[in-house]
């Protein structure tokens, strides 16, 4: 027999080329040292509950009574769920055709993508359009979506930060596109230079690419920052000017830790704008259910929302989402419970606002111990967690880990993550999974386990940081002892 | 401004490409219609729940619990729910690291991939190793991952029944391959020649197609049939010759009208074969929890099993399926409920039988009603469903209708299905959206409405059919009248 078409050899290079380090060579190692009975603490991805964070308990008993509508008809059913709970459960019913086992329309029930409207055009201020909202099974598959539209072969581009975010690169590359990378400034609280971003563009154009689009995460991952309004003008300007769509990844909305740069929607500081910008600036914003206070991640909820996009061109996203039916229902009512909260007065009020402002402000905690932490080790430096869910601290790796890591055939910041995860099993991810500029090293751990477990976390990080640091400096007097 | 790259101009070509009926001009014409206020059947989706078929309650029950674990610790909770559904909630949530808000592995949570080989070893009498068995957003999903391991360019054929269920022939566009149809027999209950398959083939190659896939949909979607042992077979053996992956979609193997072809999976006919082809050919399986006597379509669950696929392979499509981080996890409970079902003895054992049964019987009483309610039509003739959930008639449409669709600019069924649809509110799909070899029309119909309704529905498609013939048959005589 020939090769054949499963065998490795013959797939498609696409699929090969793509590279994806959030749950890659550690993400593995971490799986078989757990296998193995290793306790095995995973900083890896951006996954609250499975870190111990409670889903709050209002959208949860609401989905449950979805999942099982013969309980509303139980004469019991006051007794386990509050009336406000019950009441909503019968609301988002009422929106589905068959419940929560029907396919819903492949742009996700009508009534609530009426409420994320709604909910866009509170936190704007400006109208907003259900029918220019898509729900997505997270916001992931929005991002894929949409980047198939836009890319048309590997002579297409998209300006992509670096570090970023690897659902970006690994997207652009199964989709057989060109990444243009712009570098965000970790000196300048990785802040965002428009001439570096106009010089990247340039350096694209000279090898023939057209860069079609821009995609910004704010607040940043893995990097944290929020970006100020004037620095999203800029961008827009910019946009305008280059003739870009902008993807704005927007999923840690609720995630910010300081009081300086609140979060401000790419959309509101377009319409903000006024035209001919307004008015000409392809925009599309991604939401998710997966962060915030909720994390809840295995829902697989998300939105996103265009703004500019041709009516056409909706179709042909439409008809793209009609592949596989429709996203799923029980995330789609998360998504409405999300953007359609409590109100004071209503049963579940105190409890919800209690149990989510636990879940922000133990994070703002733990943001600061992190970056404390790192901060405190040798030749570690760290920006600090403005927003989102993550640390990405600096490792300053000496000449001797890198020659050490050279000879093991790893990569120095993998090699780096691999002897931390052994060592403490810490499951963090190589800095290279992210992009860094030549010679810089990095990692990223989440912001997320247990405030209580902080504290031995971060003393069993420093101690081997430390350990190693000593272990490879160019210590000469030490090494001759 | 210039051309902007979400404007339809400048669309990748491949999403352009793509057609997709099930959800197309009929469907956006019904869901206009229904917003006017009209009454529409929706039948043009395989859709359970939409119309108005019952969840099982068991599976409802376990989920339910899973959402809100919280209920686990209440005095209360054996009110509402019985001790096997808390048992099995407990059991599936040991089974997460995190409950349904974390993320889970991207292959899906590691013991209900085991309860899904053990199922499939009871099923074929051969052992399934969990490692090859990924869990996915509905089968779709897994087809589509698939595909784009397999599809490198358009130099790579895919071989498609014609008619087709069209996640195939969009999927091919998209990823801007080449689809090689074979045709399926109307004459011959809908079978599958392995001379016609050869011919295509043969005639791909001309055009200088590979041909590196072979799809099976069994049973067949819309057609309707099941595929005996002995032409599974030969396909395997076709498969095996010229080098072809196979891809067995057997998401409706519990929807079986007839008791002399009971389903059979591609893998046991495999398997059964023995070496060299049990060893040598590429086989993906895929199933969902849609379809059956579930019909949980919203929920989006399914999985695929790979057999023969290297271990390189493996890894890259682990991968591939990491860039969307994990499978909703929800609905990965409602795969192991399903793999895993009550057993007697179990307290809700008697319910789950009877609900799970009185849907199979039903389904088979509708299957026999619409064929031969189609069969009384004028100018209709139809196939048995012998399994799935639909029902395929050929319409003889006279040549002045053929006329009067062309003067309207319509493809002639899609003439037919939309006067059908504003004279009945019965929302079907076009033949032409599945193929159909030229000259000849169908349109497809789920067998779905309520067993109480279809008496109804078949007379009004009769009253409408034949008023239609009448009205375009070249009756010289009535004409000058």
């Amino acid at each position: 027999m020939g090769i054949k078409a499963l065998d490795y050899e013959s797939l498609n290079e696409n699929v090969k080329k793509v590279q994806y380090a959030v749950r890659g060579e550690l993400y593995l190692r971490a799986s078989e040292l757990q296998k193995e009975g290793k306790k095995i603490i995973f900083t890896n991805v951006g996954n609250p509950h499975a870190l111990g964070q409670k889903p709050l308990t209002f959208p949860r008993q609401v989905v449950a009574l979805c999942q099982a509508p013969f309980l509303l008809d139980d004469p019991n059913v006051g007794l386990l769920f509050p009336a406000d709970a019950i009441a909503r459960a019968k609301h988002y019913l009422s929106l589905t055709s068959g419940g929560l086992g029907a396919y819903s329309d492949s742009r996700g029930i009508p009534g609530i993508r009426k409420e994320v409207a709604e909910f866009i055009e509170r936190r704007d201020g400006y109208p907003s359009d259900p029918e220019l909202i898509f729900l997505t099974d997270g916001a992931s598959k929005g991002v894929m979506q949409t980047l198939n539209c836009i890319i048309r072969g590997e002579g297409d581009g998209i300006l992509v930060p670096v570090p970023q975010y690897p659902l970006y690169s690994a997207t652009i590359s199964l989709l057989g596109g060109s990444l243009v990378p712009y570098y965000l400034e970790e000196t300048a609280n990785w802040g965002l230079d428009i001439n570096d971003l106009r010089q990247s563009v340039a350096q694209a154009r000279m090898k023939g690419i057209t860069v079609r689009a821009m995609v910004i995460i704010n607040p940043g991952n893995p990097t944290g920052q929020c970006l100020s309004e004037a620095n999203l003008r800029e961008i827009l300007t910019f946009c305008y000017r280059e003739n870009l769509v902008l993807l704005g990844d927007e999923v840690y909305q609720q995630n910010v830790y300081q009081d300086e740069r609140p979060f401000i929607s790419s959309r509101k500081v377009l319409m903000d704008m006024g035209p001919p910008i307004s008015k000409e600036v392809q925009l599309i914003s991604f939401h998710t259910v997966s962060k915030g206070y909720w994390g809840e991640c295995g829902q697989r909820g998300g939105y996103f929302e265009m703004t500019n996009i041709p009516p056409q061109t909706v179709d042909e996203i439409y008809k793209i989402a009609s592949i596989a039916l429709s996203p799923n229902v029980p995330a789609q009512i998360f998504m409405g419970l999300m953007v359609n909260p409590l109100k004071p007065g209503d049963i579940s009020y105190e409890q919800f606002v209690r149990e989510s402002q636990g879940i922000l402000q133990s994070l703002r905690r733990r943001a600061r111990i992190m970056t404390d932490g790192f901060n405190s080790c040798k030749n570690v430096v760290c920006n600090f967690t403005e927003g989102a869910m993550y640390s990405f601290p600096q490792i300053r790796l000496p000449p001797k880990a890198i020659e050490a890591a050279k000879k093991a055939g790893k990569v120095p910041d993998v090699f780096y993550c691999l002897k931390l995860l052994e060592a403490t099993g810490i499951s963090t991810v190589p800095g290279s999974g992210f992009g860094q500029k030549e010679g810089v090293f990095h990692l990223r751990t989440t912001i997320l386990p247990a405030e209580e477990d902080m504290p031995a976390i971060m003393s069993s990080f420093k101690k081997f940081n430390d350990e190693f640091m000593e272990q490879y400096e160019d210590n000469w007097s030490h090494s001759r002892m």
